[in-house]
């Protein structure tokens, strides 16, 4: 389905409009979470988060994926919603909707994958269930804990915006005809900078954080409607691939979007230095205009359009 | 897929040999948890207790179910696995894999079932996930908290063996041509005795709990396993449905499965009693003869085969 120009959705989560109306119609107030859906993770009274994705075969990836790298993957979308939550991973509970009958082979590769990154993220599989239907349907829900949970609704104006690492990895490694190692490595085995972001939210940096799995420009905009904000950012500060759209347009990125005062700047890049991983100030949150729509704006030029087709394109 | 004869399997268990294999194959020690996976639920130093079940269209559900019917089932399948463990329900996420484009009235009829039990079991939906699909894949995650977790490992020769309800109702309410009412309704609407197997639980009365998904033949013979014992029922003393094959070899009916010492046979009865619930002995856990295999014996007939296809069939 990819080759049919679907984009691989690697969060799980559909498109912008389709997602939120989806939502929607399933949510009430919650009483028992104090944060719920919305955020990259649910927040329990106790600090508990827990965060939920699924991936679907043909959907969220292809043949350009291994069984392996599935894997890894579905472990690594989890465990990034955890630390852009400011949270420690610690469990998780698969299920697994296979083809009757199993295919030992993938099952055996995707063990691999995915014990790779339980180690890695030092998540311990607790629980599961597996079923059999016509398509591959993987859905891990992971859990831990957040002294202090960081949530994307507290941006303040005057803050920095952040981001981590280089953008447009994954979109090269899907998009380009030649991609070089590390876009290929990014989009099969995307090492968010799950530390880093518990770093942060315990040094109480951030003063809103989420993940970027949609891209900067999907994702921007949520944080910026969920803190009543708007976001003046430079286009020329964004780090990673030349190609715009391709750095902010795409998604799969799975690196950290935080805002923070501008007291914290040198604190923010010592941390950051600590942990092997640069994180580039790319613009400014604002206030909203009264009256006005909560808007990431992107300094001298229009955002570029999405990359992949939204879920209600058909 | 019903029609062809492929079993609806209510808990998302596949069969128990398959099942074993992929999570012999997934799985290893977890240091995490105190109870992990082969149990109704993973259970967590500090008492949460979480699982996850995944229902696929045409495999879990057909057109037997209205989509509020299932709504109630995906809820009902996970607050039994946590009465079950002695956990009383608190939170569940929710992933939707849905076919582009989303079916509205589906959803909004899913949502009112959904809700329904959600309301019924007190269960605060907290988060989730939605992904495009070829066909609808649902998961729940529930999480709650047990004060004394139940597990299915720990029935002791001498216990007397327990069902609650009317067994091989949903049995009846697939197979027969002219179901009776309660049948239609415990296939599309089960009411797991969830508050029994909490308040069983926290008086301390059962040695070994589960709830019954896959028959009481299947679920039976793994209590037997996880516990390293043996069984004598009285096929005469099961009740339900007149069918025995009904009654032990169908499942999805979402009553609980506990052993339990002589001594508490009234309070047993008093509590249940209490709880509008009936619950009925059935016979005895026995020690295994060394050497041999820990079995459940019907005593003076042998089990019924199956009635759904097994997941390795094809």
């Amino acid at each position: 389905m990819c080759s049919t120009g679907t984009r691989i959705i690697g969060s799980g989560y559909v498109d912008g409009v389709t997602e939120a109306e989806i939502i929607a119609a399933l949510t009430r107030p919650s009483a028992r979470a104090r944060v719920g859906i919305g955020d990259d993770g649910a927040v329990l009274d106790d600090g508990t988060v827990i965060t939920v994705d699924t991936m679907v075969e043909g959907r969220h990836w292809d043949d350009k994926l291994t069984p392996a790298d599935v894997g890894w993957k579905l472990v690594a979308v989890n465990a990034s919603d955890l630390g852009a939550m400011g949270a420690r991973p610690s469990w998780a509970l698969l299920s697994l909707a296979l083809p009757d009958p199993v295919d030992r082979a993938w099952l055996d590769a995707f063990r691999a994958g995915l014990y790779e990154a339980l180690d890695h993220f030092r998540i311990e599989l607790i629980g599961g269930d597996t079923v059999s239907a016509p398509i591959r349907v993987l859905t891990l829900t992971a859990g831990g804990h957040a002294d202090h949970p960081v949530l994307r609704s507290t941006a303040r104006p005057g803050d920095d915006i952040w981001v981590t690492g280089q953008l447009g990895l994954a979109a090269e490694g899907f998009l380009s005809s030649h991609p070089s190692p590390a876009a290929r490595a990014a989009l099969a085995r995307p090492p968010p900078p799950v530390a880093l972001g518990l770093a942060l939210a315990q040094a109480r940096l951030p003063t809103a954080m989420m993940d970027l799995s949609d891209g900067l420009r999907l994702d921007l905009a949520r944080l910026c409607v969920a803190s009543a904000v708007s976001a003046d950012i430079d286009a020329d500060a964004i780090p990673g691939v030349p190609d715009l759209a391709w750095r902010v347009a795409f998604g799969e990125d799975y690196q950290l979007l935080f805002t923070a005062p501008p007291a914290g700047r040198s604190a923010i890049g010592a941390l950051s230095h600590a942990h092997g991983v640069v994180s580039t100030r790319i613009g400014t949150i604002t206030p909203t205009a009264p009256g006005g729509d909560h808007t990431a704006r992107l300094l001298g030029v229009d955002w570029p359009d999405s990359l992949f087709e939204h879920f209600h394109r058909g």
